[in-house]
C-alpha cells in the first residue's frame, strides 16, 4: 500500500516510515523539518519506494493535494509537540496541531483519500478524575493549549468521519520512548548530566506519576491499524504501568554510572499544565491483539543508550532546562 | 459593571445588552452584522451607557483591545451558528467559533480582563449515550464542524483557564426560541407556511426529540454568572423537558391556524450531523437557583407570535429550506 506520514521526519513517523519500507509498502514524508532531522530519514532516503515532500502544511495546498494523491492513508503525525511552552506563543498550537489537520483533511477530502491515522495525545484528559483513563472517560477540561488543540483535531477527524465519510482512527498516546527519541524529560536529563554529573535540577517534586511507551510499540500500533477501515475509532496507546519521575531518575543515572544530587523546585506540577498523574487505560487496544513489548524502564534505558550514542541530539535539542 | 458582549447585535447578544443596560451596567457591543441585526439594537443604541463597536473578531485586533479595556466580563457569543450547513464551507466554522474565540482571549489576556462566559452548545455532546446528557458526560465523538469548533474553543478557554488566571464560565445550550429568533427550525416553518400554508416540508421523521429554551431563560443564567468568579465552570442550559419535531408542528400550524400536509423527507435525522435525541441534564444550573420559566411549547409561540409580527425576519431570514 502507498502510505503518506506528515511529520515523517521526526521520532515517530521516521521511525514508521522505515517499517512501512521494511515491509515493502510506498511511503511519501511531509516534513518541513522544523523538529523533524534529516539523518533520521538516512535509510528511507536510500531507498525506491520512498519519496520526501519538503512542505510545510500550513503552506501550498497544491503541493499538498499532489503528495496525497493516490495514497491508499494519511498517517498524520506533524504537530507542535511542545506541552510545556504553549504559552509564550498560542498561536503556534493553534496553526500547528489544528489548522494543519484540518488542512490535511481538506486536502485528503479533495483527493479523495479517506483514510487517516492520527497521533493525538493523553493530554486530552486533562487532570483524569478516572485512573486508569478509559477512552470514554468524562468529558474534560483542558490544562493545556497542547491538549486543547489536540481534542480540537479529534472533533475535526470525528466531524469528518461522520460528515464527509473518512476512516478515522485516533490514538491518544502517552510519552514515547526509544530510538530517535528528541524531545522531552530523558533528553533533558541526560543533556543536564551531560553537562555537571554530580547534580540534576528537576521540575516539581518527583513523585509525578506518568506512563511511557516504547517508539517501537507504537509504530506497531499504527502499522496495525492501517488493516482496519473503521467509521471512527479511538484507542489509547500506552504501556500497561506508569512509573514516578524518581524512578526515571534511577533507571537514567544508573544507566550513565552516575549519582546526581537532585535539585528539586518543588510542587506536585512541574510546569503550568503540568499533569501529576497520568496512566491510561489500553484494554481496547489490547483487544485489538496489540500489547507492548518493552517496559517503561527497558524504554528510558533504550533511549539513554540512544541519547549517548547520538550527543549531537543532546547537544542540538537538549538545551531547554 | 461593565460588560463586553461580542456578537451583541445577534438574538441572543442583544437580548442581553437590553437586560444589562436595563439594570444599569454599561454594555459595550461588538459586531460584524454578519448575522446580527441593526433594528435589534434600536433600544439599546438611543441608552447612554451603550456603545456599539462595528468589528470583526477576525480583524484588526487593536480594534478588540480597545473595546475590552476596563470592562469587568467578556460575555463571548459571536459564532458561526449553521450547524446544517457547515460542510459547504469548512473553514467558517474553524475562523469563527475558534479562531475568533482565540482572538477574543488573547485581546483579554492582553488588556487584563480575565473574566469570560462562552456560548457554547449541547451539540458538543455528539450522539450522546447518556439522556438526559450531564456535563462530565462521556468523551464523545463529533457529528458536526459546529460542535466539533465548540469543543475546541471550550478547550481553548479551559487552557486559559488554567494557565492564563481566567474566570471562564461554558454554558452549553439547547437551540434557543423567543423574542428577535432569527434562525432554526420555527423560523423555517414559518416561513414555508407562509409562502404556502397548506404543505410543510419537514427534514427527516418528525420523530426527532429536541429541547429548546427561551432566549428570556438563557439572558437570565447568562446574567447571573456575571456575580460568580469561578476558575472554570460548565453548564447545561436547557429547558427540562424535550418535544418531538411533530409537537413542534403542532403547535406552530394551530399558532398560524393553518392545517398543512406534511412531506417528511424520512430517516430519523434531518441531515447529515442532525442528532435525533438531544436533551440536557440541568441539574447542575439549577442547583445555582436559575429555572427556566417558559415551556417548549409557550417558547415555541411566542417565536411565532413575534414572528408574525416581524414579517420582515421571515423574509430575510427564512429562506434557505
Amino acid at each position: 500500500m502507498k502510505v503518506v506520514v506528515t511529520g515523517g521526519a521526526g521520532f515517530i513517523g521516521s521511525s514508521l516510515a522505515d517499517e512501512l519500507l521494511a515491509r515493502g509498502d510506498e511511503v511519501v514524508v511531509i516534513d518541513n523539518f522544523s523538529t523533524g532531522q534529516r539523518e533520521f530519514l538516512a535509510n528511507a532516503t536510500s531507498q525506491s519506494k520512498f519519496r520526501l515532500v519538503e512542505a510545510d502544511l500550513l503552506g501550498d495546498s497544491a503541493v499538498l493535494d499532489e503528495a496525497i494523491t493516490g495514497s491508499d492513508a494519511v498517517v498524520h503525525l506533524a504537530a507542535n509537540a511542545d506541552v510545556r511552552f504553549g504559552w509564550d506563543h498560542p498561536s503556534r498550537d493553534i496553526e500547528q496541531n489544528l489548522i494543519a489537520t484540518q488542512n490535511v483533511l481538506e486536502s485528503c477530502r479533495r483527493v479523495d483519500v479517506r483514510r487517516v491515522i492520527f497521533s493525538s495525545t493523553g493530554s486530552v484528559y486533562g487532570e483524569a478524575t478516572v485512573i486508569p483513563t478509559p477512552e470514554d472517560a468524562p468529558f474534560p477540561a483542558q490544562t493545556s493549549l497542547y491538549g486543547a488543540t489536540k481534542v480540537a483535531a479529534e472533533g475535526l477527524l470525528s466531524a469528518y468521519a461522520e460528515g464527509a465519510g473518512f476512516s478515522v482512527t485516533v490514538f491518544r498516546l502517552v510519552s514515547v520512548l526509544g530510538l530517535r527519541y528528541s524531545h522531552g524529560h530523558v533528553l533533558d536529563f541526560v543533556a543536564q548530566l551531560r553537562r555537571d554529573p554530580t547534580k540534576l535540577r528537576v521540575l516539581g517534586d518527583g513523585l509525578q506519576r506518568k506512563s511511557y511507551m516504547d517508539v517501537s510499540d507504537c509504530v506497531a500500533a499504527l502499522l496495525a491499524s492501517l488493516d482496519r477501515t473503521p467509521k471512527f475509532e479511538v484507542f489509547n496507546l500506552g504501556s500497561n504501568e506508569f512509573c514516578t519521575v524518581y524512578d526515571s531518575i534511577g533507571w537514567i543515572a544508573a544507566r550513565l554510572g552516575v549519582s546526581p544530587e537532585l535539585e528539586l523546585t518543588g510542587g506536585d506540577r512541574g510546569w503550568v499544565g503540568d499533569n501529576p498523574f497520568i496512566w491510561l487505560d489500553t484494554a481496547a487496544i489490547r483487544a485489538t491483539g496489540w500489547e507492548p513489548k518493552w517496559s517503561i524502564r527497558e524504554s528510558v534505558e533504550r533511549t539513554v543508550d540512544f541519547l549517548v550514542a547520538n550527543p549531537g541530539i543532546v547537544d542540538l535539542l537538549g538545551v531547554e532546562s
